[in-house]
């Protein structure tokens, strides 16, 4: 079988070395004569599972004792619900800014109980890029600000971070470049990431928690919609979807041994510098965001006509690469490059692009 | 290396077809060129992992189109409570019988929101029965009846059900013997199982609702906790365990081409036969649970002293038998015979328990 390169937004490729290990240990882990999905969540052997997955992570992003590490479940769409529910009391309010559909159902769910304000919003210029700081209108009151770091349907992405205050942290929604880049979570009240993108499977979500926010939560919520339930069991209140976590321990691993963040981010900026440069040195590809608000994980662009974007998807399919067609809500080509995206696989596309607009142009 | 098998309660041995099957297709599905881990939840290809995971349960229960049948996350714990926010109204009351650990904690979070009836309980004879069907104390207005019908700890099982109504249903969590017998579902307004005991990996929760149900919900419900939200996507409203759901669609699979229920309750009755006979062949081991009580998967009992269940334990985990120690909370000793260990397995057990009762009796 020839190499297929998998460009899904997500659930996207996992590192093809992680995979082979998976799949090499997987009747047999760690020779307990089976799997590590077999076994308990409450035996030595997983528990080893969670702390080093926790412990790459910590690593990764020097993470302070200040923050838990948890791995829930539900995506990033119960962390919708769970973040006001939690840190944004009767009577308050929270800054929300509006940069594309899971900003927008970030929204959507904490208006359901409390007030919203939305403090910038780039709606208005379909999302193609995202608001410069300097034009946001914060809430002075407001207890939290929330953030979509990354957008995987408009191909956007924040460069830059917004200063905010213990009183009114910030919150942000890391799902699609999460790990892909250095960071500095003192900046951050809280993090958070469906694994689905950079991290591993579908089905468990990061949290990286400031624990000074505890003190916020309400009496009385639901057990697993309480962030102190998952905190004081070490994310071990119900049996967690093991095999998800222990495939985060093996990514984080993974990218640990190829050089941790540094390493992952200068390969990150140099797989988006391949596309970017193709697609800005003519005219025949463009990329519909802003300079400056490009994502490097979700290379969004378009082609001279719906067309010959068709034609270049199907193409593109058929010489293995998969996954290409933008979101049906923008149309148009999408590379999703996550960490797990071998240059080699961009190197490929960049090549049938120039191939495609010799043939085409 | 030598065969184990794994007595753990859960996440407990899946079948060793299914293992392997996975196993084998791991790094290329269907000749994708990746795994199903890495395709897309949008995909057809999932989407026909998620509708024969579905079929096959429709199929295995003869449930009709009056039920939906859905894949969530956050395991029966986020069940406790979202069947009290969406069945439960303000100023209603619900029944639930008490009979043991995991019934206790969903009366917990329903008490949270509403009032509860305990309409019947055997805390007092320590959780080593189901209280009597002519025992119970309904309130007639309760608008449903929760009951747990296995209890993992405590090594219990109703092995039959009240009659309910369609204004005050069923609903049961069957997290521990979900798949293991014949079952009339009509019987039921809902049925619930985390899968890690019968069903698949950690991470899945299988939901079977009478839609006759669904007039209840009330209106703002957070969308990941509102049954409309996951019934009208299909269980695709967010990135589901897409891995989990295949692993279910492999286990359902395997029960099919094995008999089906009927095989598999056949099964089961041999295999928990195997064990209680031997218990009850004499003093030396004996069962607390009740005759009438005792489940046919987790199967309890004690030795004639601490010393020797901890000399047992130790011993026959040097011949590969694992995961037998009883619950902190109870002690003695344990055996999980879920669908997937096999009769050898608990043969071998049985064949250990009879060496071991001749050195020590």
């Amino acid at each position: 079988m020839s190499t297929v390169y998998n460009f899904n937004a997500g659930p996207s490729t996992l590192p093809k070395e992680v995979m082979e290990s998976a799949q090499s240990e997987f009747l047999n882990y760690n020779n307990l004569g089976y799997s590590i999905m077999e076994a308990s969540h409450r035996s030595p052997e997983f528990q080893n599972v969670i702390d080093t997955a926790e412990g790459n992570i910590r690593k990764l992003l020097t993470i302070s004792d200040n923050y838990s590490v948890l791995f829930l479940q539900g995506g990033a769409s119960t962390q919708f619900s769970m973040i006001p529910m939690n840190f944004l009391g009767e009577g308050q309010s929270a800054d929300y800014v509006q940069t594309g559909a899971w900003s927008e159902k970030a929204i959507k769910e904490a208006q359901r109980c409390r007030s919203v304000n939305i403090s910038a919003s780039s709606k208005e210029s379909n999302y193609t890029c995202i608001p410069e700081l300097d034009t946001w209108n914060p809430n002075p009151d407001s207890v939290y600000t929330h953030i979509t770091s990354n957008n995987t349907i408009f191909g956007t992405q924040f460069h830059q971070f917004p200063a905010c205050s213990n009183d009114a942290p910030l919150i942000a929604d890391m799902s699609s470049d999460i790990l892909s880049r250095k960071l500095n979570v003192n900046d951050f009240g809280m993090i958070y990431a469906g694994a689905q993108k950079n991290l591993g499977p579908g089905g468990v979500t990061l949290v990286i928690l400031n624990k000074n926010l505890l003190a916020r939560i309400p009496e009385n919520l639901p057990s697993m919609l309480d962030y102190n339930t998952h905190i004081k069991s070490g994310s071990l209140y119900n049996t967690p979807p093991t095999f998800a976590i222990y495939m985060i321990m093996l990514t984080t691993n993974w990218i640990i041994s190829n050089g941790g963040i540094d390493g992952i981010e200068q390969l990150n900026d140099k797989k988006a510098g391949v596309l970017y440069d193709l697609i800005d040195s003519d005219d025949f590809f463009s990329c519909p965001v802003k300079q400056g608000s490009r994502s490097k994980m979700n290379v969004c662009f378009r082609l001279p006509s719906e067309n010959l974007e068709t034609e270049f998807i199907k193409s593109a399919g058929e010489k293995g690469m998969v996954g290409l067609k933008g979101h049906r809500s923008v149309g148009g080509v999408r590379a999703s490059i996550y960490n797990a995206m071998p240059t080699e696989g961009v190197r490929f596309l960049a090549d049938f692009m120039s191939e495609f607009k010799k043939l085409h142009s």
